[in-house]
């Protein structure tokens, strides 16, 4: 397997491999030009998310300025939209359903490292997918860890931080982010 | 009621409304040209703010970058400096009192929408306002949540997420943001 | 003692003097210069950061947006690396250690106001380092408060708000942060 299979597998990786770093590179540079775009360059903006993501459709929107490592492994469903300043680490796949609406300076991380130094100084990292479901709500200045799946339905409550699973229909809140209320549709 | 005027009261509104779409679309490209000015080109800073904020006096200082989706619904008091990356979402008025200081990496949000699904994706949304008395310190990376009054002469300490009101002459600190001091002046 | 050096020192100094701003406004134009860098063109990047931080190796790394308020107060140790959005006001001394990994929307404050506002607001200001120890793994989104001493080996979990010292060799998270875990090295 090349590193990039591996990362995308949930396999430990080298962070340092070339060919990784050659395509991390190529999407921060594109991610500046979109930044750069007028905003009310609607067409243009378009065109160039539809380009850097992996997955979206003619209505994604994403307000400026946006934040990630390769874009590609980012697949938005439909009518996708995020408020200034998304920031998504995306070595694992990221995938987002349909009718998600995330507020500004949220921040989505699939990117680990070993809490043993010396395994971390060796540059062997690992990720983990994040999953958002269907019609889900994530309030402003949520940050989301690697690994965690949010269910349908469901709303994070704006400054949560979510460390594990949510489940469908609910609201959840706060450092660790917990299901507080349940949602009737 | 435009939809603009019923935002501004409150009361539910399309947020699709064209008026309030072309509003919000121009207050981003002023945005984009405000944090691209140069840093040291006080005058320009300055006079920009007072086009793009509701209410300010001739000391308002905000770094850059700074993000807004109307302005004219913010109006700050004398002397108001903000650090950098400061958002606010004004779909409802934020008023801000005299001699505030807001640390960097502060947001302010003021939108709504429905936690039921069905309700949120037609795009019916409500605002509440947000208000900050004289004399606060609003500590870095604090988020504060739609509705939310922060009293007179009032310290928020950095990293807390403010989810109701808070009263004058406290510090308070914390997701929720709680009191935990007396401030005697 | 000019009031530089009372900054430095941590002493109570007056934020509005003509060579601190002077200094200040300067770190400003430059940050935006560094900013504006093609994320590609790795030896401007590093060759600009030289120049800004007050001590770093030729294997220093930050991902653009980076902001800080003197950037010469910043010593960082040996292949240092911070991701996205990294935010440093270094009124006082800010010390990294060798093999520290720093997470997106990572802010670090070392400046103080009274919560007295009649005292705040006449910019009498003080300044307490930050110090965070050789191998270290800072998480995404975590604030780091004036004072602070973070100890070698040790991770901060992503979301955390440092506000007291954190020793060496543990995991730590939440808000305020604790240890929870031992590192066996």
């Amino acid at each position: 397997m090349t590193e990039k299979e591996k990362m995308l597998m949930g396999e430990v990786y080298n962070a340092c491999d070339e060919q990784l770093l050659i395509e991390l590179n190529a999407c921060k540079d594109r991610i500046q030009d979109y930044n750069n775009l007028r905003p009310t360059d609607f067409a243009a903006r378009r065109e160039m998310l539809q380009e850097i993501l992996g997955a979206c459709d003619e209505h994604v929107f994403i307000n400026q300025p946006f934040y990630c490592d390769y874009g590609k492994n980012i697949r938005v469903g439909k009518r996708f939209f995020a408020n200034f300043h998304f920031t998504v680490l995306d070595e694992a796949v990221v995938t987002i359903g349909d009718d998600v609406f995330v507020g500004p300076n949220v921040s989505i991380y699939t990117a680990c490292h070993s809490t043993n130094p010396t395994e971390r100084n060796t540059r062997q990292e690992w990720a983990r997918p994040v999953t958002i479901g269907n019609n889900c709500w994530i309030g402003g200045s949520v940050t989301i860890l690697p690994g965690v799946t949010i269910g349908h339905n469901t709303t994070i409550g704006a400054g949560s931080v979510v460390t594990c699973d949510i489940p469908d229909n609910v609201v959840a809140v706060g450092n660790p982010c917990k299901a507080v209320k349940r949602i009737d549709n």
